[in-house]
């Protein structure tokens, strides 16, 4: 178990080591990690390495000038100038949430971006303002739409946190697939199938198994098939990736930069970087807060007292799980797999921060 | 096979007898009617006597006075005043638009309303002004959350228009749930059994009964299981009855009042009647419109041409099934079922306007 603390004081140190400001490096540091807190581990301190290859390789500016090309009093379009989508997205986040204060609702398309950790941070932003938050990203293609055999979208995830009263917050955070790749990745180490439903080989065919992905297959959009609505899910991928990346002059589709820096670019790029979306809309702007919160709270409280399928687990509200791991990791750590430890070790060689002991 | 334009004529016909305006009449045919033109059978005229019933019922105002009741210069709340939603969508939707144009965006959350017909029709009014459009409703509890026994949630479905250049737009028009209703009702005249994933028994089990629904079941969100991502369509459902309820003070989750006359209202209702929300976004408010349309219409060209399954239809692009049916029956006309034109045949006797011959 590591501490949430020295990790976070860890990456902060490696972010700055390769040219970030302490400010941009302390909040990227803090929304990378919010993804170990709450359980999210595919996406948290695992991917620092990944961070600092894909600067290594050119590709992040660790001393962006983010700006706002084009505005109205609603809207945003944003220029991440190369930035970790770790700081270009809390910065564009601030960008919503400051319209939602001066007319109601603030909506940012962002391009020239890289990945931005968890959606779920930058929408949860939005809540200490009494306000919704949502985010979205397009991602690198590893899902095929209904009926493709080639990879087309990203996991293209959404989330919408939601502010209550007594009650904690709402707070969904899904990837459109049926299910994200980092759980593939579990699977491959325990030698475990895949459930139908989650990925297609490379001839399009129903697979269980979870390295098909890597051979040629596919990630399916939500739904798993047509019969069960997978075309739904390919819909909610798509909205994801036109909000994010054509609204803002990113790279869409499968022309979006692959996360790994092995791997080559696009050579025909249609846009620049990846891109996200966020928003935020101040509850008052529809009536007054208290009023929503008692609502929000009875909501919850009513969804949490369902009745639930014997032998189940209880209904879930959106959050509480992750909400719940926060709260154990911060006490007890985090744990890092092996090749997790041995790979932050290396970084922190080669930049001189040495790795917690 | 009935000619659009007949039945058009005769659904106005039948509203203007209940009392509705020649204007408002003309607008709720249009929106019903777009529904069977899509080939959303299930939304469409056959619902045109569940409409009259809820008239009959007294839970529909057929001359409401649909007013802003809270506003800022991007947000609204719309009271609906018990208008059918098949008005009060396009008005509420108007405003989202007017707000647009002032302010780059327009969000707008409605209260005491009745259904709206096919979440499409509204999302796609903000396409001719260079919109993105959006649109969502929330709806009688027919769906259990995961691992609940209850039925919580509605169908909720989620619009989204988004326009193009030379390609025609992309337009996802979706339940939030594995199959809607009309699917499992079609099931039930065939008599052919359910696939897995749409529906659980009373007990919360796997059902392939397609009567399951109907004996204390219920449908399930979107991913069908757990394992397969139900609780993301869970998600969705809830940000939806959220969105449209919550936000505007109607009824949300299990409170929402039956479409069908003969359930009895609940008996403690947390707001008024059901709730809807708008969205519409400027294309120009983020980008030079001309320049989002080519970068669509790349979109499109792409996804259209993505490489297929052997032996499965071509990639669609939303609504392009939709826009096919639109195109076909405008011509050739629309099938009514035996049962809905004895239906239709049987409103007409009782209002005096002959259904067609």
């Amino acid at each position: 178990m590591y501490s949430y603390l020295d990790l976070k004081a860890f990456t902060k140190a490696v972010l700055v080591k390769i040219g970030h400001s302490s400010e941009d490096a302390e909040t990227a540091a803090t929304v990378l990690l919010s993804a170990d807190l709450r359980g999210v581990d595919s996406h948290g301190v695992a991917r620092l390495i990944g961070y600092v290859r894909l600067w290594e390789a050119g590709r992040v500016n660790a001393t962006p000038n983010i700006t706002v090309v084009h505005e109205t009093p609603s809207t945003a379009v944003v220029d991440a100038d190369r930035a970790l989508g770790l700081v270009s997205g809390p910065a564009a986040m601030k960008v919503a949430i400051q319209k939602a204060k001066n007319v109601g609702s603030g909506w940012v398309s962002v391009k020239n971006s890289n990945h931005f950790g968890i959606a779920g941070y930058h929408a949860m932003m939005a809540l200490e303002e009494d306000m919704i938050g949502i985010a979205m990203t397009n991602a690198s293609p590893l899902v095929s739409p209904t009926y493709a055999l080639e990879r087309l979208l990203g996991t293209n995830p959404i989330a919408v946190a939601i502010p209550a009263g007594n009650q904690p917050p709402f707070v969904a955070d899904f990837a459109t697939t049926t299910a994200a790749n980092g759980k593939l990745e579990i699977l491959q180490r325990k030698g475990e199938e895949a459930p139908i439903g989650w990925i297609q080989d490379e001839k399009g065919a129903v697979s269980q198994d979870p390295h098909a992905l890597k051979n040629g297959g596919a990630l399916l959009p939500l739904g798993g098939d047509r019969e069960r609505g997978s075309h739904k899910g390919y819909c909610l991928g798509a909205v994801v990736d036109i909000f994010s990346a054509v609204l803002s002059g990113a790279n869409y589709g499968p022309w979006v930069p692959p996360f790994v820096s092995f791997l080559p670019l696009p050579s025909d790029p249609v846009g620049e970087g990846i891109g996200h979306f966020f928003g935020a809309m101040r509850i008052d702007a529809f009536r007054p807060a208290q009023e929503f919160k008692a609502h929000m709270d009875n909501w919850i409280e009513r969804f949490k007292s369902a009745k639930p399928i014997p032998n189940e687990a209880q209904v879930y509200i959106p959050g509480d799980p992750e909400r719940d791991m926060e709260a154990e990791r911060i006490k007890t750590g985090i744990p890092l797999l092996p090749p997790v430890v041995k790979d932050l070790t290396e970084v922190g060689q080669k930049l001189g921060v040495p790795f917690i002991n």
